[in-house]
């Protein structure tokens, strides 16, 4: 796939969102990551928040970053994302998040399961196995 | 009533507490009196979550913070707590924050409205009431 | 002055904004209201990140919030702000947060006072003065 | 190394902590190992506060987490940290968390690179990695 089939998604760091090294907290990435999956969704027309409303949810089972560099306050980052794959269960995104210069700055990844409302895994429902396989050519 | 009766509870500041500055971010002291107002009730043997799990929430309703001064990392810092009145569906917390010197940093309220399960006011319980007066004296 | 000189902003509620009650926690507003006086200022060319680069940093001495109503996950909120006053040193800002159905769900205000790089109060910029007083008609 | 070797930190879970799903946020385990962190070098009598005071940081360079189980609100959970190695310049910690049924709910890692003051990569202080390497038996 080429890279140009990554989705991308802006976030304005806060000030909240720093520590007292001036940088963003690295914990905050995994926030990050969070509205990146979530406008990916958007964008398909099929909103993590509908997907909830119809009895799914989709939490983390997995989760990998790599700090190449950091960020402060007020830069305007790309999370550039993409699906690895969808199974049966599980979803994998893949994410690079890049500085205002466009250095790679945090590399990760996540792995989901999709669960009904007594929290059990079921099948990712077809329609969004079918707009995430459509979306990211896979 | 007297200082001595102002319940008191020690919070370790995290990184993830601080910001660019260094020092605490100012919404955290939010979540500084969240901790505080759960340990004044599990002291009294009724815990938040007990409450919770009776079907009552206590959404805040009201918050005010000044700040006079502030701490940076891995600070232990004291939150002085009281109640200062419990009425029918109201309930008004008071709280001085003080860092390892003993300078007052941040002095705040929050009043919060006692809710059923359908988010609907109710009268606040009245053994959590009771429990309150007297710990207080009020 | 007119509800028509207030500044909008809009934010996206994160998942991690939500607290266990499906709603924005409390204490999350004054992180908007961060956002919402970054992007004040942003739109007059000023940004704060700016402001602080030339040594110049807004501490809260005071915050305020009532709390009206509440909103979940995925809402798109917009927060209107304005400057109440700016003092030789001190700046009010106020604001309103409504949900998208536009019903006000926070009010609040925000007390800074103008610091130098050692902490010292000193006198607001009066080119940062002049901007803000000119946008609010204050 | 025999899991007794292991240090152990326990955190209670604030309301702050959790999100609409009822249970804690899945990027706040990284604070979680943060503050375990912090409490491992305490108790070897060299603090991390103390660390950066004389100079040096250990920004994480990698993170990895695997999501078993989750807990909820006002829980009280415990987490098993050791150091897998010191090297040069790096260090790796491995983390458990565990419910208060003992369940193990979150497994992960993080490895830190030691930074000077101009965040160039210096080499761990070698009293540091002695006592880490003498309390994790490695």
């Amino acid at each position: 796939m080429s890279k140009n089939n990554w989705h991308e998604t802006q976030v304005r760091i806060r000030y909240k969102d720093t520590d007292r090294m001036g940088v963003v907290y690295y914990g905050n990435y995994l926030t990050f990551f969070e509205v990146a999956r979530a406008e990916v969704m958007r964008d398909l027309d099929f909103s993590y928040a509908k997907m909830e409303e119809e009895g799914y949810a989709l939490p983390a089972i997995e989760a990998g970053l790599r700090y190449h560099g950091n960020v402060g306050y007020d830069s305007l980052i790309t999370i550039k994302t993409r699906v690895a794959y969808v199974k049966k269960v599980r979803v994998r995104f893949e994410y690079e998040v890049f500085d205002p210069s466009e250095s790679l700055i945090v590399k990760g990844h996540t792995v989901h399961a999709c669960m009904d409302k007594n929290l059990k895994p079921v099948r990712i429902p077809s329609n969004v196995k079918g707009l995430l396989e459509e979306r990211f050519g896979i």
